[in-house]
């Protein structure tokens, strides 16, 4: 933790700047007054025992102009090291095991020198605060001090609470800019043939991101072999279908083992970072999990309860028929496109005039244009309702919230490619679209995703650079205009939008890989530009986000086998309906489909196998994780006799 | 622990019989006191232990024609306590959870009372036993005293190298006749409707053969719907084909739901017996387990070590290669035997005479006994196998003897079914082949099984208690005498006989289930006779089998699941092919494949689903099992500390 905070007031104690909060500029003073002292109370009394101050803005700059409610929170060594512990984080024990942190054990753990200084990454300090702010909960309070119509009710989350009322603008963590550094030298800035530093990544971000980008990785390099296979079809033009086959098994047969291997993967890396032996049960509820105060059945401490049954209700009498009602309307614009582009064309082809010609284009921009309204209602629709089912998790609450707009997102891009291959029956048009979605889906999305923000926001920078003084933008800025000006980046909203372009990226990939075998070069291109552009708009674009410990790529992973199963299906099918195919068996077509079904069957029965086969958890990791189950069994009994102290068993009584 | 042992001899401690251990009756008497002597030795220096003593037999009975080397093995109270917590039995504690038991800690358990008499059954204490004799193992010795040509290596069981090298004839645990009486009046003995008392087959048996009980009688529950709506097709004469694709979609949802709450409910019976917190890494490595004697790297004990990949080797490079040939080959014997079928029929129908009609039956015949005979090599050859492949927990090697010849099995029984319905497309015949399975091998194998060996054992039991003089043979036998009535009864193989036969009914009844949907009527009739039947020999044809801890019922489980996907599959396929179903669509054979083909992919979809939704364990178990995790993780942390005192965390330093 290298910023010292020399700016605060002098006459209180130093502390490491960490997280941000942003309050109303109008805010009553006597709410600020209340927060910060609840903030700053001993955790006895209800508070989050955290340090809090207000930014003092430096002189040159007009007062009125900036909002004066910003505040800067950090917390002492100790504070944060009891934090670890409440928020349950695992790190590597003497005896090279993962376990869980203890405060009182601290010194047991790896790494842990003098006073713990370096001994938790700036990450996981800013993750504990934020886990203190969250559960800092309502006591006697009714209502927000100054505010009577914003009412408390004893357990609720206060900081939640001015969020979602607009007193808490927006809270974030500070960057740390001589680390920022050192990653993105050692990340993107110098182009060069080597793994992205995941560690280092974790280190600084966290858990989630750094599994986003170790699949982002690994995906790109298990298509490194599809894309080499893939080429000479391209440059030779081969129309050959019995090579189209050998593709296309190959495919299917790589696919479902790069996935079963990530999964080893990634256990690995969690494994080390210490979050794959966090026992989702044990985790505290998400802020915005709400219920009745009680007990926690398997903790035994007390937080909000929420029957199950009362979820599971919702989910499948609201959630799921909702989804499904989306769907089909997603569908039904889908036949009124296809429909209103036959009817168009078929007015060009009668009476073909540069109206007519225009008239083509019309469906086609209705269609982007309600697709992209559709989306964003559901997308908003989704999160209500997600949120409405309550969640005691986050986790949880993410992969409901990812399936349900992964689903609407995948009939929306795939619905029409499967009418053009399988209605249709038209491979060049369909190979076209595949072309055009891959190459312009790839330019756009990095350019308005990365590029032109980077861009907008370098612009930003000089303009702040130039207004204190300093001439080269390389030059540090005062601590507090450096926080302004991260206070006014924009801020990353998580994983879903990266992950779902590598899912679309994929099906475009797999879906028709015996009809366009060139898929799989571009969007190993595309995916290496990516790993950059992702890195530059997470160093420099964005606010940094709080890390978010992750076990694996949750729900994502079921999405890219599923599609994977898919894709087995499909390519079957295209094979099948190819003239080739059809030329072997002349006579019955009858014939042709039940082979076709059948050697479908045998790969999907293969890669069920392969699935169970291929254990999830390496074997080392396996053990090492079933070797702490076994230790905290042994400290169970232990302890068990602790408590109530039983005579030695006196076997020599008998033998005598 | 109801028999006392008052005809041993009186200068020793007397205890309760719970094993005998039966030796060849030309054993070295040399060989015999090294024996017992090992037997009887404290832990400390190696030995197991336990009480053993040497049956005297009746003065009425020819000493010379009775085997005199017949021991009667115990335990003393504490030690069995102890031993229970060597094997890891859990039991539950005061607070109601369920926790591994153990010695220092005994008082805290439910039902331990005073010294602790009824607190394990006598399945549990011979289970024990059992343990601390297969895991006797040779210290200094180099061989067998008295042979020195069976040689002891330092770490090998002393019992298994006995056993195979034929010194030790045979081991099993006693009868219980008052207990006996007890169950199988409330199990079998009176007709009634009721469930089967599974808590005291349990206690009884142990939970292996318990949750066998417990499946067939779920699995019969369940077949009574399809029973039920099968009936009318077969009393009306239904031919509709409609109505046939309505039975065999109920079949199909009805039997994935089943085998889910199966799942659920096993979970729960196996939570209350305590094996569902059974942790299989944690348990001791079967007797058969052979390697270099290392250090476990989870438990930490001491024990045999053999490398996880040498077994990955030998399974997929000889194992799967092997079970692919045999079935290749049984594939090759079934075709021969289609042809020549069909040359003796067509013999027959050029010239029908007497001797060609006759000439009828023996395809059939050979085809029977070759395939008789190529069953029992190749058991022979997978348990071979699978001992090679050294698996080092009894489940694990039971789970992949009886995939391999489950497999097997499965070919034999289905394949000429399926030549018959796909390749012959003969549904009468189908039927037919079908009835007559169905009901001969219920008469057949209940009467082979259970019904003859009880009516001889019956026999047998007559003429010994003639010998002894009593008249009627409900009064109770001396004891030495019912130890070797008992050591003549047949042993009980283990229940994979009982569940192969199962696995077949099932296939029978749901492969093809829209064409004979009277199958699930005869399925329920055979399986409540069944339940007497299996209930009858456990209890009067067999001797007593060791207790099995099992928490479920292993790959059982995967078959039966498997078994349902099939028969998805193949009820799409026979109701496609019926002509019904063609004549929806005159024009196009294709399309009806098409059609048929994706209901079945939907099928196949819905299936995962619905798989993948419902919990395999209950949610209140989930909650207990976390519960109990949580509470060792706590343990182990504050376990942590106290080996190495570390200093209170002192907050208010930072705070004033």
């Amino acid at each position: 933790l290298m910023i010292s905070l020399s700016l605060l007031e002098p006459n209180k104690t130093p502390f490491t700047p960490l997280v941000v909060m942003e309050l109303a500029e109008d805010t009553n003073e006597e709410a600020v007054t209340w927060l910060t002292s609840r903030i700053k109370d001993t955790q006895q009394s209800g508070g989050a025992e955290l340090m809090i101050d207000r930014l003092t803005l430096d002189d040159n700059q007009d007062p009125k102009k900036e909002n004066q409610n910003i505040f800067i929170v950090g917390a002492s060594r100790e504070r944060l090291l009891v934090g670890a512990e409440d928020v349950g984080l695992v790190k590597e024990f003497n005896d090279g095991s993962m376990r869980g942190f203890t405060y009182a054990n601290r010194e047991n753990f790896k790494g842990f020198q003098g006073d713990g200084d370096n001994f938790l990454s700036m990450a996981e300090c800013q993750f504990i605060v934020k886990h203190e702010l969250d559960t800092l909960r309502a006591r006697g309070e009714t209502h927000v001090p100054g505010y009577p119509k914003i009412r408390l009710y004893p357990g609720k989350s206060v900081v939640r609470r001015i969020q979602s009322k607009g007193i808490l603008v927006q809270i974030f963590p500070l960057h740390d800019k001589e680390e920022l550094k050192r990653l993105s030298s050692m990340w993107y800035q110098n182009v060069q043939l080597s793994f992205q530093p995941l560690d280092d990544i974790r280190h600084y971000f966290g858990e989630s991101l750094a599994l986003y980008f170790g699949f982002l990785e690994y995906f790109t390099l298990a298509m490194v072999p599809m894309a080499l296979i893939g080429m000479p079809y391209y440059l030779f033009d081969w129309e050959d279908y019995d090579k189209y086959v050998l593709f296309a098994v190959f495919n299917l047969v790589w696919s479902t083992v790069f996935l079963e291997t990530w999964k080893r993967f990634s256990a690995s890396l969690a494994y080390s970072w210490g979050t794959l032996s966090r026992k989702k049960a044990f985790e505290e509820p998400r802020p915005g999990f709400h219920g009745v105060l009680g007990i926690n059945p398997v903790t035994g401490r007390q937080e909000p309860v929420y029957s199950s049954t009362k979820r599971q209700l919702r989910i499948y009498l609201v959630s799921v028929p909702f989804v499904l009602l989306c769907l089909y309307l997603s569908l039904c614009v889908m036949m009124v496109y296809f429909s209103a582009e036959g009817l168009v064309l078929g007015l060009h082809d009668e009476e073909p005039t540069f109206w007519t010609s225009l008239l083509l284009y019309v469906p086609s921009i209705i269609y982007a244009v309600v697709i992209e309204i559709m989306n964003r209602i559901y997308r908003y629709a989704a999160e209500f309702l997600t949120d409405w089912e309550n969640h005691r998790l986050e986790s949880s609450y993410q992969n409901h919230l990812t399936l349900k707009v992964l689903v609407f997102n995948f009939l929306n891009c795939f619905a029409s490619l499967f009418y053009i291959a399988f209605m249709m029956q038209d491979m060049q048009l369909l190979r076209q679209s595949l072309a055009t979605l891959l190459i312009t889906s790839q330019i756009l999305n990095q350019f308005v995703e990365a590029f032109l923000p980077f861009w907008l926001q370098k612009r930003r920078n000089k303009r702040v650079h130039r207004r204190s003084g300093k001439v080269s933008p390389d030059q540090e800025l005062p601590f507090d205009q450096q926080v302004m000006l991260e206070a006014d980046m924009s801020t990353y909203l998580g994983t879903f939008d990266d992950y779902l372009e590598l899912f679309l990226l994929f099906g475009y990939v797999s879906l028709f890989s015996c009809v366009y075998p060139l898929a799989a070069l571009l969007a190993v291109l595309n995916n290496v530009t990516e790993v950059y552009s992702d890195a530059l708009k997470m160093c420099r674009v964005f606010k940094r986000p709080f890390s978010e410990p992750g076990a694996d790529i949750g729900v994502w992973q079921l999405a890219f086998e599923s599609m994977s199963v898919i894709a087995v299906v499909t390519n079957c099918a295209l094979i099948g309906m190819s003239p080739q195919m059809k030329s072997y068996f002349p006579d019955s077509e009858t014939q042709l489909i039940l082979v076709v079904a059948t050697v479908e069957h045998v790969f999907l029965a293969f890669k069920f196998i392969l699935a169970f086969v291929i254990p999830d958890v390496p074997r080392h990791i396996q053990i090492k994780l079933a070797r702490v189950e076994f230790e905290s069994m042994e400290a169970l009994k232990k302890k068990a006799v602790g408590n109530r102290p039983a005579p030695v068993p006196d076997l020599t009584k008998e033998k005598a």
